[in-house]
């Protein structure tokens, strides 16, 4: 399988304390990175985490609290003396790009690369497309504008059987539309079917990330059916009122999210600084969905990995 | 003898590292906090020293480089969270003012403390005074306007010795000016020597900030006689070409800055991503001037400390 990983760098909430950062998280597709929001000291965990800097062309802020992006300007200025070069894109809301810019203009005029704002709406839409993913966003439901990202791999490619096509003498030229998955018709007009000469392709993977926000219907079906849920749960069950006037979850709610979009595998965060340690809220998650982990600064998940077959994952 | 200690937050440069963080200390004058320049991470750093929010009211910006102003918003964020009153003060450029106002009003409008903005300029001046200090700027000699900052205590009051006060039946209406150093009269026309009655006054302790400057004779001047002077070393010997081509100083001549300037204890920082041990610029530095300690995050120092005396400092 290709790489799919998701590499979480902060996972705190507005108030800073000592034991989680503020949000930030990088996906990594076959050596592309992505990051998701960039919260102040994103630059130090790529260093901590090893990520190569060069790799990172996309930057995607779901919305304009700074403890979603206070790091971007000094990610963005590392990058320009690190000399990266080609185009970086910031996807942001437009006071996003407007605010950022003028940043960006006046502290690190000269940059080697190209930096793009791609402006993105409060709305349920493709914002990025290459050959291997789509990513989409859908709008949560937080005090301010704010969305959540869903990253979809594209259907992949069947696998070829080298000696199947040997044995029907099928020519190289064939291939491409094998891998598609279509029939061969050999000159004299037989039809040797697809499942004859190839193996299924590797399954298209997906992730959705679920910042800041209430428990919402709407969310759910966003998501629904993602490999991984990355859904903030800033609250336990005794601040249900709290989390609900400051328009965040509960780690329960967050469950009950992942349960009713029928995901695989849940990862909770965006903790309170109220929690010295998150077990609990892991406990009030779990009792819903069993297959639900903590996020933590640093933690790496291979995004094949699934919870529901425990051995799979160490 | 009063508080008057320094916490050095960050000393690294430009290239973030994992070694040092952005510039960013702060000297704490019986209680008041007085920050120099705010890089990325700063808040968090204070958590880690224990330093007090609180007690944070005055922020001093030497220059808009990004290294030394990143950690602004953030801090500010935090600083509304947590719920501080009072006011705020950031002593910065205009261009500075206009960008982190334009900032803090888009993504910290609502603040239970009054943010203000004191515009210096890239001259020698005091921005700022109270009852205990004088805060004066001063121009270094960087690629952009920059200036360093010093700190100097207020002349103290003389200690009254009571005894003497009770052996010539002085009044207490008259400590106020024996503390001041005048002669106490008696009804009888007789004078008696304030010396007789008091004891000297506890010296008033400097400290001087210099935080990105190729070496100045005008910095050295500026800096005269302070008790300890923080002097960029970005480099050592071997990258002295490198040094002046981008404004910055070696170790070496950050020890003749000193020595020139008369100061008692040299700390020295900011130092290049390219040292993973600083040994060597302190060796550089000490060869011209002895009393020299390098930087580093959390490293806090009791400034009343005098390297010069060996068995104060441990």
């Amino acid at each position: 399988m290709t790489r799919f990983d998701l590499n979480i760098l902060g996972c705190g909430s507005a108030t800073s304390t000592l034991r989680h950062l503020p949000s930030c998280q990088v996906v990594n597709v076959r050596d592309n990175l992505f990051m998701l929001d960039c919260g102040e000291g994103a630059q130090l965990e790529i260093r901590r985490s090893r990520l190569k800097f060069s790799r990172l062309n996309h930057i995607f802020i779901s919305h304009l609290h700074g403890d979603h992006c206070f790091g971007l300007p000094g990610l963005l200025s590392t990058l320009a003396l690190l000399g990266k070069t080609g185009t970086v894109t910031v996807h942001t809301f437009a006071d996003g790009a407007q605010l950022f810019a003028s940043w960006m203009d006046y502290f690190c005029r000269e940059r080697p690369f190209d930096l793009q704002f791609h402006i993105i709406g409060n709305t349920h839409e493709t914002v990025f497309e290459n050959d291997s993913v789509t990513i989409t966003s859908f709008p949560l439901r937080h005090r301010i504008p704010c969305v959540g990202f869903r990253i979809d791999e594209k259907p992949k490619l069947r696998h070829i059987n080298p000696e199947a096509l040997q044995l029907h003498n099928v020519p190289r030229a064939a291939i491409n539309s094998l891998r598609k998955g279509l029939d061969y018709v050999t000159p004299e007009g037989l039809v040797i079917p697809n499942d004859t000469l190839t193996t299924p392709a590797d399954r298209a993977r997906s992730y959705a990330y679920c910042s800041d926000t209430t428990p919402s219907d709407r969310v759910a079906a966003a998501v629904e059916g993602v490999d991984w849920l990355y859904h903030e749960a800033t609250y336990g069950n005794e601040c249900q009122p709290q989390a609900h006037h400051r328009y965040h979850s509960t780690a329960h709610e967050a469950a009950i999210i992942a349960r009713d979009a029928g995901v695989k595998n849940l990862i909770i965060g965006h903790f309170s600084s109220r929690y010295a340690d998150e077990t609990v809220l892991l406990n009030e998650a779990r009792e819903v969905f069993p297959s639900t982990i903590l996020a933590n600064e640093q933690l790496h998940i291979d995004l094949n990995t699934d919870l529901t077959r425990p051995s799979a994952y160490h």
